[in-house]
Formats: C-alpha cells, structure tokens, sequence
C-alpha cells in the first residue's frame, strides 16, 4: 500500500518539505483559490486527549479548503470508554472519513493506528514521543520570516533533554546546509547525545550555554520551551536559576533586531508577556503558519499522487517491546514490528530499542 | 400532525423499508449526486450519552448531503444539567434545526421527545430499548451483500435474551418471505419467548442451539453479540463455556464461503482479531453502510413527502407506567399514552405493561 | 483601533439596538437571501462554561449565514487546563476565526479577552455580570410580536435583585419612550436602587407589586424569572410564597389577550407546563428570535462599516479591582482599566467600583 500517513516528520525528504513549504506559501499568498479545494471531503479529528490549539488549528485547515470535519475530543466520550481496540476504532473511523487526524496519550499509537487505516492519517502527538506537524510549523515559519532554512544561527532555550519538540526542529534543521545551533539550558537539561551525534554528523557547528543572556546576542532565531520546575535538581537550584532561562525585555534587548522568537505553546512564564508586542515576538503568527501548513499537508496527503512517504523497513520481532509507554503494551494484537538501527533492534511503535 | 418519526423500525411497512434500502443503494451508487441534497439543512446530535460511532455516523452522513449539524455528546455540557425538561430542550432545539437524531439513556425518551419536535426526529438509542437504525444498517448490509432478504438461514449468536439488536433483526426478517433462523446462546440467555411467538406466527422455521461450531456450517449469515460474563449463572459456567460462543479461525473453516458475518459493534473478544481479514468479515463495511442508510433515512424523512410513518392509535391510562427505567419516571408532565396489545395496556413511550 | 466587540448592550445607541431589530427582520424575511453571506467565515465559539442553547443558537446563526465553526464547550478539555493564559488562547485563536462568541463564569472576561483579539468578539455570559445577546432576544421578540418597542407596560417577575437579564432588560428598555415598569418580586428581592435611578432619570413610570395575580392584569408584555429556593429568607417564607410568582393559568386568565410572556430560560417551575400551549406564551419561540438576532449581530459586526461600537474613556486606575469574581483577579498581566462613572472610579473589566 501507498504510505500516505505522517506519522514522523523524519520521513520526509528534504525536497518534500521543501514542497510542503512551498504549498503553504501559496495558500496565504491567495487563499480563496483553495476554498474548494477539498470540497465534500471530511476530516475527522481523533482527540484522544484535550489539545485544543491542535485540534482547531487542523479544523479550521480543513474548513478553509472547503472541506468538514467530525470526530471528539474528550476520550471519555469515545467508544474506548467501551473497551473498543484502536484497530477497531479506526476501521470504521477511515470508512467515514477521507482524512485522520489523531492525538494520543501513548507512544506510538498514531503508526499502530497507520497500520489499520484505509486513509491517510497524521500524528498530531502521541506521548511525549513525536508531533510532526508543531515541527512543521516551526519551519514554515523560519522560511516565511528568515526567507531561508539555511545559514542560519538558531538558539533552543529550555528543557532540552525531555523537549520532543526542539529534538525534531533539531533534526530537522541538521538537514539543511550551514546552520549552526547555540543549546541554552542547564546541565541536568541538556540536549540528549543521541542530537549532538546527529549535528556533528552532519558538520553542523553547535555551542552549549548555560546562559540565555549571553547567547542572546547573534542569533537568527530563539526556540523558547519551558522548564518544569520539578525538572530543576533541588529548590536551591530552581530559586537560583529559575529566570536565567526566562525570556524578559532586558535579555531581548541584547539580541539582533532580526532575531525572531518561536515557541511551540502553551507559554507559561518563560517568556515574559511585556515583550508580547515586540516584533521580533512571533509566537502567536507561528500558530497561524501552522495552519497554513496543516492546510498544505492535507492537499498533499489527499491530493498529490507523487507526495509519497518513505516506509521504513520492518521485520517481526520475537521480543514485545518492553516499553510501558508503548502501544504493545495496550493494543495486545499489535505485531512485533521492529527495525534495525546501528546493529539494534527498535521498535517501528515507540522508536524504544527492544532488548 | 404527520408522523416523520423514527422511533421504532416496527413502524415501518416492507414497502418503506425496501424503499429506504433502494435509496441507500441508489446513493452508494453516484453519491456524487447527493452532495447538495441537503445544503443549507442542519441535523442536531443530541447525544445525552456518548456513543461516538453512532454520532460520528451520523454527521458524516448529513455532511455528505452538503447539510451541516450542530449538537452535544456530553450530558454534564447541556442544559439538562441546570435542570432543564426534554420538552424544553425539543421545543428550542427543534427551532434551531430541520431535523434531530437523539440517544438517551432512558427509555422512550426519543419518543417522549417526538411529542415536542417540530421537526422529524431519529431515535439513535434509548437506554436498552429500540435503536432502530442499527437494525436498519444490519438489513442494508445484509440486501447488499446477499442480494435479498428473504429465503435465507440466518444465525444470531450470543446473549439472545438481552440482545435489542437482535430483537430487532429477527422481527424485520420474520416479515420477508422464506427467512429461517438459528438460535445460538447459552440455555439462560435464550430468546425470550415473544419473540418465539413472532416466527411462529410468521411462520418461520427456527432450530435452537448451543453450540456456535455445529451452528455455523450451512448459515447465509452470522449476528455476533457479546455475552456479558456477568449473564452466566456461575463461574464456572463461564469457564466452561466462555470460548463456545467465540468465533475463532476453526469454527469459520467450517461456514462455508459465501457466509456473511455482521456485528453490530463494539466487538470485545467474541470475534478473534485474526479473521478481520476474512473476505466473510463484514462488520466493519457494515458501518459504512450504516453511514448510507442513515443518509437515506434523512432524505425521506426530510424530502419524500409520501414517507409517513405510521401513527399507533393510543389512548390516555389511568395509570402511570410503572416500569422504573421509562421516561414517565423523570418527566412528570408526560401523559399516560398507552396502546392496547393482545388485550394489555401498554405503556406508549417503552412497550413495557402497564398493571 | 475600530472597535467591533459587542460587551455590553449599554454600549450600542437605539440607532444602532434599532438597525439590529431591521437586520434581524430581514434575515427573518427571506433567510434564503443570507445563505451564502458569511461564505469562508469562521465562529469561533469558546465556551469556558457549558451553555447548549447559547452556543448552539450561535452555532445555527452562522451555519445559515453559509460560515461554519469551531470552538469547544468544556473548560477541560481546553488548553486553559494546561494553564494557558487567557491573552495567549484569545491571540492563537483570533488567528484561526473570523469572529469570536465566548462564554466564560468570571466576570469580565470578555472585556479582557476583546483587548488582545484581532477579530470581533461577542459576550456571550461573563459570570453574573454581563449577557448582552440575551437581552437581545428579548427585545427582537417584543419588537417582532408588540410591533414596537416604546409605550408598553412591562411586567418584570421573580428574583429581581439577581436577575441581570431583568436588569438589562429594564435598562435597554428604558431609552424608549413611554415604557412603563411593573416590579413584581418578595421584597427581600426587590430591584436595586441603581435600576430605579435609571427609571427615573428617564421619566419612567413604574409600580411595585408583591403579587404577580394582581400585576398581570394591564400588561403587554410579562417577562418571568426564576427565584431559586435559597433566595428566601426563611423556609417558612419560601412555603407562604413560593407560589405567588408562578405563573400558572389562573393567573393567566386575568391577563389581557395580547400580553406576551417571555423568559430567559432555562425554565424550572416558575411557569406551569400547562400553559406552554398558550398562545401568548412565547417563550420558545423567543430562542427562534434570538437565533436571528444573531445572525444580524454576526452580519453588522463582519460587514458593516459603519457599525461600529463605542468605546468608554478609561484611565489606568493605580488600584487593582478588588471584586474577587473579576477577571483581573486571575488574569495577572491585565491593567488596571478603570473610568469614571459619578465621581467614582470604576473598573472597566466588571463594572464594580474600584475603592
């Protein structure tokens, strides 16, 4: 079968992005030539958890091509209450709808639901695991504003280590030639080595900072994330450091006057709301490129015979994945889908390796 | 007034309901052609308890005919919370609206709500009651598939005492010529005997079994239901039996092959996952043709000026229904309509006598 | 900026309360010529608090002008739940639609939420504060069925004290000329003063009553409130009154024959069931009004140059408001707006005075 499902933005090759990019241009340059676009075509939003931001930013994308929308939000509401199985839920789902847009709690729920659905199906989170489309967002919007993806000096501020959203912008941006990375976090937080590996594999130049303050200062454009207090080592090390990381007017008066701030939202208080109105704060424009970007891949998933995504290869394992987070865990007639990586064995669900 | 209520399939003549299929099929055929039956019509989903499938059945199927719908799947987010009537609800939403599809956890409530509609509404479920569009999904599945309804053997399996869904069927193929019927459950969970009554005077040939495997072999159709492990008398009635009623690879090796297998969902483990894959595994088309029969019954109930839906004569009880689950309990401005049958007063609203 | 926001009715000029009466007729006219109005138009409908009727009315206004919608109903299901602030929700979202309808328990909250949208809002509940689409209603209704909306005796019944549809009614109302009031609650819930200042600034003839039976008898128009329980002083109170300001068809039958009754709803049992068949019980169809009187305000707020709404003069107070229901209360970054009403400083967020 054709695999028309996004379920990691990895799979996408540099030219399809690019693409995707491209399309979405067009679309806020005239909308009105897409307003039927998807005229009599439904998209159904599985909400499996609240993300209301998510959810409206795919319905409104749907809208504005002419198409509709169903599905829920609120699991409690869905027929899982009735111990329905995901392959299930999905099977009759895809005969409903043209198109999938799914949010999970668990890892990996969006590729085991892939496996069942007779549409194209996008991941629009699952766990703490993937979310392609908030990364896509993030680059529809570097382009848009910075005119680029590349030759560019990016700075990712916050929780490095457990933020899924900077380890995709991360490997996404690595692709592109000449950008160099500036890692702003605290120690316990820093980016995971697996990234460093993948920016020194593609000769991207990268600086760790334990100071937003000074790191400020030349870059293109800051990834603001949020640290979770609990995340600090101690009380003393949380009161001592708690606004090294913040986002405040005197921190940005230091930087270029064409640096531009991103961050994925929700915002709590790493970015302090007086610098709301500058223009370098581009924020809340990110979420509405995101909808122009969700209104580009959904043209293409449905639309576009040669936006092919590229399947992995997969073997059966004779180990279940291990991972409690993993969807093998809950949908028991999931197969042991599994990949080689590096001489291991991954899980094609959860990306976890399996021992 | 006119009746374009659908609150019992019982209501239907042989005549409406082969209608109602031909325009089904006549949709499925060009659905094209119906893209703009309904533009400009709004369907309300009053969902006083969440059944997705059937909700998200539902909208699909009036956004399909280029309607829109409007609607609720949480009880705690409606009004009924502040202490509203169901006349109350009807008579505002049925202001809004050009037509209504309801469940309701309490029994007659859709045709208590019927009383107060200006508009036609569906009964999408009242507590364990009627739910007549299940049964009307079962037949067009069934006339699709088969090319008929009548002359065939038709097998329903599983807990035949409580089963609504299976009520139903057997009393809409009890009115073709030449149907006949296995009756395969546990000795406690065995058809009530009204329904016996109903073949018999309809003059259709049944067996009864308790073993699905010896069942199975010469079957035009299989119904699937579940059995509760609550209905059985013991435990260890429940481990003796639990896999009897189980359709698994080795009792469908025995069906033979243009067998069909329908389920009205949501299956649990009384169909293994391994035959999904089956060409005689039709439970999940099912809900696709589900979704076209539903656009049929909006089209005749909104447009067919001669699909009127026979009115039963009722009169005024002195007495109040006794039955604690029926909706004269909780709205107490409900008249006592009643309906005489078989020289007994029965309640007009859950079928239940009144004493 | 143009201010397009709709708060607070008090902030509309009869010209403008009178072009939305027109435009609603109109619409009522010949709806088929507004089909396609808001083509490609978005609601948004953000309910902070459940309100079936208020948001479906909404719901149904704009999918009749040809728009379609998003929104939610349920705060936890919303990213408020992560602990979004409400300046961040109202500027992602105001990228997504075209217009906003909110409805959210603190007191406020639409005023603030207007500050940081980039689109029109429309209040659709803040707390007991301010519900201007309500009164609305009511007086499309009046307008529609009296034929005008000066020189009438207008009855007000029930918890008058509490009831802030009773007090907008009465102070919209009150711009007309030769209305006169009739005042029909116990005396624990009588009007407060500041409405009877207005009745009397504007020449106003009005009565106190403490009996609806008398009351009723020269009415045109007779607009029911509930008296919740907990309202009377004592219990014994609550049994020797708690039948005075029913309506029922005794009192009923002293009313003249073209009086009109209308009621917010919900309805508990301030209004007996029997009469719902009343011609002059209006109540119901009083939604069907409200629908339109939506769609207008939709229509003059998106398309409508010229309607444009005023703004009050405000200062920036050096006192925080110290009503706990304000919406300053919980939303940290809002100023202290504020503006002077009889030498008192007031907050502009809920009204109340600012010590």
């Amino acid at each position: 079968m054709i695999n028309k499902n996004l379920i990691d933005l990895e799979a996408l090759s540099v030219d399809q992005i690019n693409k995707l990019i491209r399309k979405a241009k067009r679309i806020m340059k005239s909308p009105s030539d897409y307003r039927h676009a998807c005229d009599g075509k439904i998209l159904a939003t599985l909400f499996y958890e609240p993300s209301t931001r998510t959810q409206m930013s795919f319905q409104t994308a749907m809208l504005k091509l002419g198409g509709r929308t169903i599905g829920f939000d609120n699991p409690m509401n869905s027929s899982v209450a009735k111990g329905e199985s995901l392959k299930d839920t999905i099977s009759i789902v895809s005969g409903y709808a043209d198109i999938i847009a799914m949010r999970h709690p668990v890892e990996g729920t969006a590729m085991a639901a892939s496996l069942y659905s007779e549409v194209p199906l996008i991941n629009c989170g699952d766990g703490g695991h993937l979310h392609p489309t908030q990364t896509l967002t993030d680059i529809i919007t570097l382009s848009c504003e910075k005119g680029r993806l590349d030759h560019l000096k990016i700075g990712v501020c916050g929780d490095l280590l457990n933020g899924r959203t900077v380890h995709s912008l991360i490997k996404t941006l690595a692709k592109y030639e000449g950008n160099s990375f500036v890692l702003i976090s605290t120690k316990e937080l820093s980016i995971p080595l697996y990234i460093i590996d993948i920016l020194e594999k593609n000769g991207c130049p990268y600086e760790i900072s334990h100071s937003l303050s000074d790191a400020i200062v030349d870059l293109d454009m800051l990834y603001m994330t949020r640290i979770q207090r609990e995340r600090f080592k101690s009380e003393e090390d949380y009161e001592a450091q708690k606004y090294v990381f913040v986002l405040d007017r005197e921190k940005l008066d230091k930087a270029r006057e064409d640096m531009i701030i991103l961050h994925p939202l929700p915002r709590v208080n790493e970015i302090t709301v007086d610098i709301d109105d500058d223009p370098r704060a581009l924020y809340f424009k990110q979420a509405q490129y995101g909808m122009f970007g969700r209104m580009a891949l959904i043209l293409l998933l449905l639309q576009d015979e040669d936006f092919v995504i590229e399947s992995r290869d997969f073997e059966i394992s004779p180990h279940r994945c291990s991972n409690p987070k993993c969807v093998t865990q809950s949908e028991a007639y999931l197969p042991n889908l599994s990949y080689r990586k590096l001489g291991m064995q991954m899980c094609d669900f959860c990306d976890k390796r399996i021992d």
